[in-house]
């Protein structure tokens, strides 16, 4: 039951014209979760090219975020970099929470969930975020990352 | 070729294992570009409800904005209402730009682009957002929205 400390959704269509199993839906919603768990197990290794293995290895890979939008795997790589391997920056520990995955189709889904960091600095960066993802060859990608922060609380 | 006027991706799903043929896939994408289409011109009527058409009327439909996640078709239009009916607030002029709009099977898409606010007052907020459109019985319908606000640029 490993897979099942967070609520997933196993959500089949609900227009009702996919052919697809449940016993499919589910063993791509668990495939799916998976990639997301080894997401989040290499960033808490700080073993940031490790979590990038969860992204479509393109250039066509989207990245949106607070306005901004990158093109490309080279570009969100350095983006995540930037922000947290630069020199003064450090990568936190990261949680994902309310991970729910619909399975779209035989090779899409897409996913929608939180995500916090918790920092040495105390502060505790957190928001939201919504993946499109395919099965590839290489097995299930984020082809599209939509994230947004959420402003800080005051106290 | 009314819906060319932005440029419109006809994705067929690059993982190969779909059966739509082109056609449908193209007539997918028109429909759904007509749908948004129709959002910006309710918007711009100060139409707020006959914007809202274009999301599913459901407890399900969800709408992610700067780390708060709203929940149901009912929440979601209070939400507008507060924001751009309430004593002091005003529409503005929407333009959506940038659409790209990826159909990822008979029922299912996603669609990325921008979205910008011109207000009488001068400002202009502006955005990117991603959506998770379904085909249900009463036609495509945005069932899952985020959308993130640019951080005003300093001039």
């Amino acid at each position: 039951m490993k897979y099942f400390t967070t609520p997933i959704v196993f959500a089949l269509s609900f227009a009702g014209s996919l052919v697809l199993g449940d016993d499919n839906t589910k063993s791509a919603a668990l495939e799916i979760k998976a990639v997301l768990d080894a997401q989040e197990t290499a960033w808490n290794k700080r073993d940031l090219d490790g979590f990038l293995v969860g992204y479509w290895n393109s250039p066509k890979v989207v990245f949106q975020s607070g306005g901004e939008r990158s093109d490309g795997f080279a570009a969100m790589r350095d983006r995540y970099y930037k922000n947290y391997k630069a020199d003064g920056k450090e990568m936190g520990t990261l949680a994902f929470s309310q991970i729910e995955i619909e399975v779209l189709g035989a090779d899409s889904a897409f996913v929608r969930g939180a995500w916090a960091l918790t920092k040495a600095d105390g502060s505790n960066p957190k928001g939201l975020f919504t993946l499109i993802m395919r099965k590839l060859p290489e097995g299930w990608r984020i082809v599209h990352d939509h994230t947004s922060v959420a402003a800080p609380k005051k106290p």
